[in-house]
């Protein structure tokens, strides 16, 4: 029986939303079980005394960060429309609220379609995800209560179970996202999206 | 008719060594011209004020980089010998008398033998590739004269070269090894090699 894929995303990541719009298809030609697990890169970040991502810290490696994801955005049929230039757009965005109700979600069977959701508005339709009047409408479009979704999203529990998803990305070494992790063996990037599912499926 | 691909190589780059050993037979499958290119990251990442290799400054991304390269290097039928786990070896290596050399020996028609030899002693047969006696018998096994290819790669206008080599590869915003370019389009990283050469078939 193939292994369970965890897959490991943040909601402000661009090669993020690259995997997030295609694990699906990919993991059921596989017949592999996903289990997505939304997290934040802002600690992780922190951890080596980064204040912010990457792509901002090294200008050139932004630039080329996002010719890239325009190319692959291309070659899987998705439009890119860069959140830093939209009107009053920034990079990276907060994620933190959809990563919460993200959680929330996932309890009750509507996470995945919501994230979907969430990533698509962050990098194809130029809205700032951080936004409650943004994501409340994902919500509604999953079927579920956005006042409900919101409360539960920021009860203490639900910030404790985000703070712990990040406390065991770092026992997992994990350092970027996307990454997919089966056991401890860690895959990261967009790229490694295959090989970390043909993992699953023969392990 | 394709346009020509560049192909930007540290020989202390573990990636660079994956993309060396096979970008031949994909260039040949598309009709690509290769023009193999040697360069030195040190001076670039010294820009970012990074004293070493990001591998070597973030454990948790190099502890990632030795387990993924082992894992494409079995996919390609490689074997990777860790060159900081042979006897007194060291990761990254100093790649500057291979890439002086290397310059030498594409005027003289046999600079890529020479790096295919060079990154397989370095990755795979436990090397010291900073050291003239090891890359002394892999010129000669391009059948050309050792010492006066070792007298050419330290003459002031070999040097000069390199130098602007890496000049060139900051113009082109080149921040890690492999990258291929065709004109200003950069593609960087061996995930990359098929979708920078089918670039230059179709360009």
């Amino acid at each position: 029986m193939p292994a369970t894929l965890r897959f490991w995303f943040e909601f402000a990541s661009p090669y993020s939303w690259l995997a997030a719009m295609r694990i699906e298809a990919e993991a059921a030609r596989r017949g592999v079980t996903l289990a997505w697990q939304p997290f934040l890169l802002g600690p992780i970040f922190a951890d080596r005394d980064w204040s912010t991502s990457p792509f901002v810290l090294y200008p050139d490696k932004g630039r080329y960060m996002w010719r890239d994801v325009e190319r692959q955005a291309a070659k899987y049929g998705l439009t890119l429309r860069r959140p830093d230039r939209t009107p009053g757009g920034i990079f990276p965005q907060n994620g933190l609220l959809a990563a919460r109700l993200c959680l929330v979600g996932l309890d009750e069977g509507w996470g995945e379609g919501f994230a979907r959701a969430a990533f698509a508005a962050a990098f194809s339709e130029g809205h700032d995800i951080s936004r409650q009047d943004v994501l409340a409408p994902l919500v509604a479009a999953q079927g579920a209560e956005p006042e409900a979704a919101l409360t539960a999203a920021t009860a203490s529990a639900t910030k404790a179970r985000l703070r712990a998803a990040v406390e065991e990305a770092r026992r997992l070494h994990i350092f970027g996202a996307p990454s997919f992790t089966v056991g401890s063996e860690l895959f990261w990037g967009n790229d490694r999206l295959e090989d970390a599912l043909d993992y699953a499926a023969t392990t």
